[in-house]
């Protein structure tokens, strides 16, 4: 599955936006990842921007330059709405000629006039707030990492923590669409209220939740997809990724336990859930793509599920972080607290198999339609995606480093921050910036 | 939580087109559902209409005739459009305002010039194919049938049939919207494949579904909605609810059962849903509101999900009957076979405890999102709202009276057709006419 390598992995490119060639920094003329912005406080139109460093370039702008042509063109114009929907629907023929022609636009040695040109389209970051990258019909979010639905399991079903379908097909729900929301600078969400059974109590009662949690993940968006009815084989797969992102699926688990016997999550989830701004290419994370492979012993996927092109590349070894900042952080002007640690490679399931497990029985999937990919836990306790994993159910809190504070779960005035990242010797860093919530108060409190 | 009866409840008001009169009819002038329809083979663009007898007031021509004003005008013009998503958004004081404009426009003792003028306005149901009411945001289905539940749960855990939670809230997952379809004549759906696990199989297996089934539910549409942060107290859930169709959950009960443990059901349920065309608002339905109660003994619900109103009115005793029509019915030209007939007023949860329950985590819902109620069965066995209960898991097949045949579970060119009115003494029939949609054979058999 991993697209093949051209210029555009060039790790030896530079740009002329001089800020894209710093070490460690998450956009070099390598990402050209795509999100939908205007400058924060004004009443500009959202559109469409590429990151570069620590600059937009303004798609709307560039779309009236005269720079592009061909199917690049249509699909700088396709970025120019308050929605990617458009962008996603063309498919990865314009999503290659766009990210190619920005490329050659942003490198060092582009021609002086085209620099200036390309100059003046450019906002910086600092200035910018997001909207949602497209609008989502549909949000799915599966559960695919093994060591989540262990960790997770064993609280709940401790003698049989693993249920007998997890190795055999890509287990998922239907998420809450409307809920999803940028996960940026200022942006927080209230602690939701609802109900729950305390441990041993005789009734169940309402209050704010006691257990919230977030949830690391990533999430893609889908391309063209499919029609009601045809399903998508997993060799076209990822023709139907737009990009991927981060997400966290904020989880109150004290009314998610409670609730999901036998229909799975709902209110434990659709109070809120976060997505980074940015959306990063499949093309741009072709270095990082890594055989996918099961553990001995474990069944081999169906042939529905499998595939040459899976089995070559279907993994993507992207570094996760999940870093904590509290109001006692902010006192003493402390770094965020870092908590847990690992890679998307661990999944059991790839996002092939997601896409085409989603559509086998004819699901549709359109355009700007949202997939998460569940909890991100790597195989030690400290790769775990969750607080409900790192602090075995509260039991055995979390010290933030930075203050010696204690987190069972999540305190009022904490800020989530969500990282990822790829990189590797002989292939530029490609990174996906950050996903941030704060935990606001309940209403009732 | 009952609506004033007013005088377009009067049952002796009779309209001048004379099919509203006629017995028996689902759209008496007491009713005026609304619905997004064109003339079928047109290229005439989707917009509003309204049900009177067997015709439709097309009400993109109506808001042209000058003869509607204020919020009556605002509204007729918000369904001018291909969904009723504006509409929906405006609220009841001009859901009510349209509904009492168009009962008086269509009364028999209407002025002689006010017919002409209407009747340039009438479009043959008969010459109508509908388009979704709205452009679905989000989807939701509940279970709020303790009958459904404990007959479904018996199959999956004959020792323990109902959940804890059950008689605490009103379960519900989240659905797919993408997958929503208009159930009217000539709609038809492929058979899902995908993956089950076989009773006494080693190992899991692909195809084509082997228990395909039905579900018999209702689903209402948001009006106005929240936003994210804020709950809809149930005193003001009414307000919210737009209206009612019949809604058919279709559901791949092998799939299904393999797949939702522990997250609840995905593949077997997102290869279709259906609705009827019209929506039928809680103004029409108000003289068939019955009190809420709960059998002696059971919790009473917790303050948020209670409450004077939804005491007072809460349920409504909807009939609803499932009828089945085979390829051998069709041979021998003979009606449907009558399969179950219940009502909804047997549900364990109100459509304002849902709306309640829904948002009560700050989950924002917003005008046009469907919520379902979950399959409707009665406390008898011939009341049960699917196939999987009626047939006792397929054991016990049903007989279909018109022709003998057997059915466990639906087999290809099955038409299911659900129904639903309300009747009683001294009220007009509010008739919600019917859902239907054909089992098409699997794309690969």
């Amino acid at each position: 599955m991993a697209s093949t390598l051209n210029h555009t992995h060039d790790a030896a490119a530079r740009s002329w936006v001089a800020s894209a060639n710093a070490p460690g920094c998450d956009f070099p003329i390598q990402n050209l990842p795509l999100a939908i912005f205007h400058r924060a406080d004004s009443n500009e139109p959202l559109r469409g921007g590429c990151a570069i460093g620590e600059q937009i370039v303004d798609l709307a702008a560039l779309a009236g330059t005269g720079l592009l042509a061909g199917d690049a063109q249509t699909a700088c114009e396709a970025c120019a709405q308050p929605a990617l929907n458009g962008y996603f629907a063309l498919g990865s023929r314009h999503w290659r000629a766009l990210r190619h022609a920005l490329f050659d636009l942003l490198r060092d040695n582009a021609p002086a006039d085209t620099k200036d040109r390309v100059r003046t389209c450019l906002v910086a970051q600092s200035d910018a707030h997001y909207g949602l990258p497209a609008r989502i019909g549909d949000y799915t979010d599966f559960y695919t990492s093994i060591h989540h639905a262990i960790n997770v399991g064993k609280l709940i079903f401790p003698d049989n923590p693993l249920t007998p379908n997890f190795q055999w097909l890509p287990i998922a729900y239907h998420g809450r669409a409307s809920s999803v929301r940028v996960g940026q600078p200022g942006f927080g969400f209230t602690r939701p209220s609802g109900q729950a059974m305390a441990p041993g109590a005789a009734q169940p009662a309402y209050g704010p939740c006691a257990r919230l949690d977030f949830e690391l993940e990533m999430g893609f968006f889908i391309g063209p997809g499919n029609p009601l009815g045809t399903p998508i084989p997993i060799a076209q797969a990822q023709e139907h990724i737009a990009g991927m992102v981060l997400l966290n699926d904020w989880s109150a688990r004290d009314h998610q336990f409670w609730e999901m016997n036998p229909l799975g999550p709902f209110l434990g989830k659709n109070f809120c859930t976060t997505v980074s701004p940015w959306v990063v290419s499949l093309e741009a994370l072709a270095p990082y793509r890594l055989p996918f492979t099961r553990p001995a012993g474990d069944p081999q996927p169906l042939p529905y599920l499998d595939g040459e092109a899976n089995r070559a590349g279907g993994s993507i070894d992207v570094q996760l972080q999940v870093r904590l900042d509290t109001p006692a952080h902010r006192e003493c002007a402390a770094q965020p607290s870092a908590i847990a640690r690992t890679s998307f490679r661990h999944q059991y399931w790839t996002i092939a198999q997601m896409v085409a497990q989603h559509t086998v029985g004819g699901c549709d999937l359109q355009p700007g339609d949202l997939l998460g990919t569940g909890t991100v836990s790597g195989p030690t306790p400290q790769e775990a995606g969750a607080l409900v994993e790192l602090s075995k159910g509260g039991r055995a809190p979390v010290t933030l480093d930075a203050t010696g504070e204690q987190r069972g779960f999540l305190e009022d005035g904490d800020t989530v921050i969500l990282r990822g990242w790829c990189e590797k010797d002989g292939a530029a860093r490609i990174g996906f910036g950050e996903c941030r919530g704060t935990v606001l108060a309940s209403q009732g409190s």
